[in-house]
């Protein structure tokens, strides 16, 4: 690069925190915008950050790794690894973990704001420019070379500022897409899923060594479900030995109960261990409180404006439904995909702004469907016999006979794992692997079925005798 | 009524000024804001208005009844009747005249600015209070009874007004359904369509008296087009005898001619008889002018969010594709579909918003959909002759076998002629005939080949003797 190409990232959110140290670790100068004030000094806006506990997983460790390696490790020390989905059933009595990887691998529990302050500290040190208290309100191209990002200042200041490239990562209800649309001609959707989520808290263990594992009420190397198939309760770690859980159940079915307490009721006879650990008290302030939450899906293309040399990444670009894990690491994952197009463009950012819809898009599309048919997955397959037996078969044969014949690997593990494979990809292996595991299960079936006929054929046989 | 009601409607454009002009009907205090300045006092606003010609038809004509019968009469006045579809071949020779009607029904053409600055007029008559120049930055609930709308002045004022309703109509990229967004799930998709358009005008012919039929240079009582399947050329005449005629080609397609000669020679060989009624200097200026029109499709719902009192109307809830001529035809019946619901709930305008979506989601789809499907009626079936015989078949019972076994009424009729059928009831009525139409082309093809092969076994048996 010549001369210092500047970058405006809108959003300090999570990914756009990353795209900014990416852009800046790259050589450009980058300003960061943030409608909030700075969550590290406002205890307002720390509050109003959204507390679902994030999952970490290889997509997003690749990409902060790409960016900065010694960053990653720092990050990670304070992550709380998940071997496996642990299974409670409807007694209230047993327990039944179900392991995610074939080889111990984990995904990766981690608070939302912890890991947003990390990244801002980051920010700090490389010496990006941030700019809190910032309102998007216009955006557009100043000429063929420059592009403009107006923001409102808690004044009320309009202040405009140029870029070469404009980055938009400012979450599922974006100001820069919605401003970028009136440029151009974007393809765009949102859709509410019908079904609401309320948070809830699992205590720490009282009276316990605060750094010792027992301070933990139930196992924090798992994900805890409660799958009860239209709704479901979840369940993860904290550092300090709390559980944030969520109650995931259709649009309304909260409202439809009368009272708290015949809401205590239905929630005593569903999840009885789930009742004991949170205790009325959580139960009856959540029920109160009325905070309920939506789900929605936010699709767009292209995500960039070639000619205003603007993209969009993240949940800005596609906020999907929180059943896979993957929102974030899939935004991350675009950062990196970005990172990697401007690499193979020998650092021309334009030819890869570009390139990116084309290289992007269907894997967006195949995570968005992905997390929502994980649903299903959650709430009731994982207690279906049927599904355990395959599941077992699929992993044997990914611990044992991958490359045998040709590559097997379980489709958890492609997508949680393997962030080397693409979800697109990832979706065509698990399909000729589904064709395979159902030859075998016809063998399976076909077997039985003839020992059957031929022991009936044995008895017949000494019978006629 | 016991106590009077108030109203704030966003967008002056048509839907948004007879539905200002209906409220006010039915006794409310309205006041009608638009982002824009004044049309009648504004020339740089007028020529800011999207020119495309209108073709009012029987749903926009029934909407403007319900609200004032004399005001109807005066716009109709207006209008320039079209009695059909004037087809121009590719020779540039022959026209062909197809009927729209059964009994000589018209759809009519009228300027947007005309019938929009008509409306105004109106409006100021009824004491609807008018603000122009004042752009939506925020909306919501006051209480369960008020809601507000908050604006932005010229000089950066924010004012703030409180109603007991409020009604976006801002059209098909709407602030109104931007902000209500923000405060309920609503469902959105927007999606362009691969195609572009390009405005062109035909002049008056020089020398005639402007009162005379002799000033169009072509039939004034069609629709022209010029259908060549990838691509059309369409034509509506205006008061003054000039026509304005819109070419639809492919996005990027004009684009490709590397000069305006190519693309006049393109123009010359797709479009003779158009090419001399245009004329080589208005080609030229619009292609050297570069300025295009895109296509888009919105889809939103629902269209209310009862608890902010809050509707969303016309092109904000809908943007539909221009080929059924349905979309302001479309609007205008979202305000009497509204008013007749208030009448329903006895004046109960809540209980009206709330009934809303369930009583327009249906038919707002169908028309979107069929608005789609009919590019390729007017640009490739419109030629064939199989569809001619078909729609020849399907006017001949309309006319005279409507009623005679069960209802026959053409599609387009339904369409556009009887506002008393709404839009998803004359798809299932069309799919029903349609199958009749089928059965009757069996029969027919049947026939002949019954009295072919009659003929043949006369021959043989002749022969054989």
């Amino acid at each position: 690069m010549s001369e210092q190409k500047s970058v405006g990232v809108v959003g300090a959110g999570l990914v756009g925190s990353l795209a900014a140290l990416a852009f800046s670790s790259k050589g450009y100068n980058v300003t960061l915008f943030e409608l909030r004030p700075d969550p590290r000094s406002d205890s307002e806006s720390r509050k109003s950050l959204r507390s679902i506990n994030l999952a970490v997983s290889d997509r997003g460790i690749r990409a902060m790794k790409y960016v900065d390696e010694e960053m990653t490790s720092r990050v990670l020390e304070h992550v709380i690894p998940m071997k496996g989905r642990m299974i409670h059933d409807a007694t209230g009595t047993k327990q039944e973990s179900q392991i995610y990887g074939l080889f111990g691998e984990s995904i990766n529990s981690i608070d939302r704001q912890f890991l947003n302050v990390c990244l801002l500290n980051e920010i700090d040190a490389a010496k990006v420019q941030t700019k809190f208290g910032h309102r998007l309100v216009g955006l557009g191209s100043v000429n063929e070379q420059k592009s403009y990002l107006e923001f409102q200042t808690k004044d009320s200041n309009i202040e405009r500022f140029e870029f070469d490239f404009i980055v938009g990562a400012d979450g599922a209800h974006s100001q820069f897409r919605y401003q970028l649309q009136k440029t151009m001609r974007m393809d765009f959707s949102q859709k509410y899923i019908d079904m609401q989520y309320m948070e809830l808290s699992i205590p720490p263990v009282k009276g316990k060594d605060p750094k010792s594992e027992e301070r933990f009420a139930i196992d924090p190397n798992h994900l805890h479900i409660w799958p009860r198939k239209d709704y479901m309760l979840i369940a993860l770690a904290n550092g300090d030995g709390s559980f944030t859980s969520t109650f995931f159940s259709p649009w309304g079915m909260i409202e439809s109960f009368s009272n708290d307490t015949e809401y205590l009721e239905f929630f005593k006879t569903s999840f009885p261990d789930a009742y004991k650990l949170i205790g009325e008290e959580g139960l009856r302030t959540a029920f109160n409180s009325k905070v309920r939450g939506s789900l929605m899906q936010v699709e767009m293309s292209p995500y960039t404006n070639p000619s205003h040399n603007a993209i969009v990444i993240g949940d800005a670009a596609h906020s999907m439904v929180p059943f896979y894990g993957q929102g974030m690491n899939c935004g991350f994952e675009d950062v990196h995909v970005l990172m990697k197009l401007i690499d193979k463009n020998n650092g021309d950012a334009k030819s890869a702004f570009a390139e990116y819809t084309g290289a992007r898009r269907k894997d967006i599309q195949t995570i968005c469907k992905l997390a929502m048919d994980n649903y299903y997955e959650m709430s009731t397959k994982v207690i279906d016999p049927f599904f355990l037996f395959r599941k077992k078969v699929d992993y044997f044969l990914g611990k044992y006979a991958n490359g045998v014949l040709f590559p097997w690997i379980p489709m958890y593990t492609m997508i949680s794992f393997r962030g080397d494979i693409s979800y697109s990809k990832a979706v065509e292996i698990e399909k000729r692997q589904r064709r395979v595991l159902r030859c075998i299960e016809y063998v399976t079936v076909g077997s039985i079925a003839a020992i059957g006929l031929a022991k009936v054929a044995q008895y017949w046989d000494r019978f006629r005798r």
